[in-house]
């Protein structure tokens, strides 16, 4: 009796921590639900980075309901912080708030946390009780989870393309299919994720912005070039939009163009060196580790052939959206979406798959599976 | 108000010509109703091929029921035939019945019918209503009209590829990702359509059987296999097979092997001599030309990427299947769904798309629109 009341106040929670918008980036979406005597005082999301988090926004939603917090029971669903960030620690308004008994979804995966919290509730008298609906609450927060538990971003890949899987024409130009509706879905995309990223070979070709434009705008991602030569042309519209939206180049160590690297930092453009290989190409992992010391909890790659290879072929890809248009292209030497030398075997997979339909394209997205 | 009545009772017709199975191949979908007084008194659609219509089953269903069909309305969705096929003219038996009204969706595109029905029932005094839901009864039958009023077959292209469009694995290696959800939905396919077709180099390199071997059975596909140069190995399935499935080969006109035409005959094999271009290719107009002289209604085509490409450039094919496995294979060089040079600009396009989900493949298929 007592676990299925807790599971039913802690599903209330994360539906609560479902409303978060990618406002709450990097951090994760949490919920919280206070209950007395059966009744629910009070009720609380986390909004906006740098905001109140959950805990203290249920706490006070009950005392301007007029209710007092002693033996109460809270409900979050995730493990109340204990340090010092943006706002104080959720565990000190716990503690003085007089509630009795806490219970927690999951530990938070952050190193500053992961358990602390739990033992200074403990420690003051408070009952913890953990690992009611883990899976689910980690299944809303699977960014946030990979990054603190890897040091490496969660990475989604995007690729437009016909339903004969190719992303460009056979003499490689671009294409332009996008409606309203896919138009939207993109851009909804770039918000959700911290980051989007490309290759400097799309800059040059397509010349993209990179922003969140159609729909509803919350955020603006941070737009990062990969740039292994630093090659980036000083006229593109990433660089000439610098001002308005955050991005990072990321370019090998051994770049030392310094009057170039110079110039693109005066524009507020953030360069990072990341280690290359011997034929010049940035080696993906210490690119992913960098961007993750920059607190880029998730990054959405709209890049090309060879990156989707790349990211398949080391296995740090997580999750994958092909919007596939309603046309097709072929050519067998037309560029394809996943390019190089391709797979033999131990093909990845996509699993837990969502197909969207719209008027002229379908979308097939879904976790990436590596055997 | 009558006009109203019209409808409904065509689209019960529609509903039941629906219910008809591929046994009527190759003769269309038919579904007739008979009413009196507002009642209706028979029902009935053509259910095989060389057995009784719509129309005669509905007259027998009404005086098995009781009632006199003097003074009644029929409302059928094709025009009734007026010529001894397999069956003796329904136009004789609407006559002999006491039928007084006719309606009629669309005339029979059959030119030894297109009219002549109609025109043989006003001769006896028979009031005949036209164009009642005539497209909806059109795209019931798309492949008996396009095959009459074109004398091609209509031609659905079926494709298996991974979800970056690849047919084989990069060292081009067949792949078998098929579970029972897909070999089901693939061999309903090969019983819908009146033919299943693939190339020579299928042949060669996968040795099918082309049979339709899961789920629920009704008849089995002609089979046809494109083969310019008649290079067919005499051991391949096909050819085992000859005497249990209807087999054609198509062959380039030049070919003057007569040993190997006396020895594929024996087995059963039709062979079909066909145009072939300077560099030894079929023509494709010409191959289905002839495959429609042999009262082959419709072709569905599981082929290579060549011959894709080819149907699409023609713009002869109507109607496709991708059946994308949830994989990813990759590879520059690997085979694609299109292959040959690919389209520039004017695109095929996939129109009225419908899709299906299974647990590890995603279906899109629709009508194949040129520029």
């Amino acid at each position: 009796m007592r676990s299925l009341s807790h599971s039913y106040y802690m599903n209330m929670a994360l539906e609560l921590a479902k409303k978060a918008s990618p406002l709450v980036l990097p951090n994760p979406r949490v919920g919280c639900v206070i209950v007395k005597n059966g009744t629910i005082i009070g009720k609380g999301y986390h909004q906006k980075y740098g905001e109140k988090h959950a805990e203290v926004l249920a706490i006070e939603d009950a005392i301007k309901n007029g209710y007092s917090l002693k033996n109460a029971t809270m409900y979050v669903s995730l493990e109340p912080c204990c340090h010092f960030g943006k706002q104080p620690p959720c565990t000190e308004a716990i503690i003085k708030s007089g509630i009795k008994k806490v219970v927690i979804a999951t530990r938070d995966p952050n190193p500053f946390v992961n358990g602390k919290g739990i033992q200074i509730l403990k420690q003051h008298g408070i009952e913890v009780v953990e690992g009611v609906l883990e899976k689910e609450a980690e299944s809303i927060n699977k960014d946030f989870f990979k990054y603190m538990k890897t040091g490496i971003p969660y990475i989604a890949i995007k690729v437009a393309h016909s339903i004969d899987g190719k992303i460009a024409t056979p003499s490689n130009k671009r294409f332009l299919f996008n409606t309203e509706e896919e138009n939207v879905f993109v851009h909804s995309l770039r918000q959700k994720y911290m980051a989007t990223l490309v290759s400097v070979n799309t800059v040059i070709s397509d010349n993209p912005i990179l922003n969140a434009r159609y729909g509803q705008i919350v955020r603006q991602p941070i737009r990062v070039v990969l740039d292994s030569k630093l090659r980036i042309p000083f006229e593109c519209n990433i660089v000439k939009t610098s001002d308005e939206y955050s991005t990072y180049i990321v370019c090998s160590e051994n770049v030392n163009d310094t009057q170039k690297i110079d110039l693109l930092s005066q524009k507020g453009i953030k360069i990072i060196f990341a280690k290359s290989s011997e034929d010049g190409h940035l080696e993906l992992s210490d690119v992913f580790s960098k961007l993750a010391q920059q607190k880029i909890v998730s990054v959405l790659v709209e890049g090309g052939s060879l990156l989707n290879f790349s990211l398949l072929k080391q296995r740090i890809a997580d999750y994958w959206y092909s919007l596939i248009f309603n046309v097709f292209i072929g050519g067998q030497h037309t560029k394809g979406v996943v390019g190089s030398e391709g797979f033999e075997d131990l093909f990845p997979k996509l699993v837990n798959t969502k197909v969207t339909t719209f008027k002229n394209s379908t979308i097939i997205e879904g976790d990436i599976s590596y055997v």
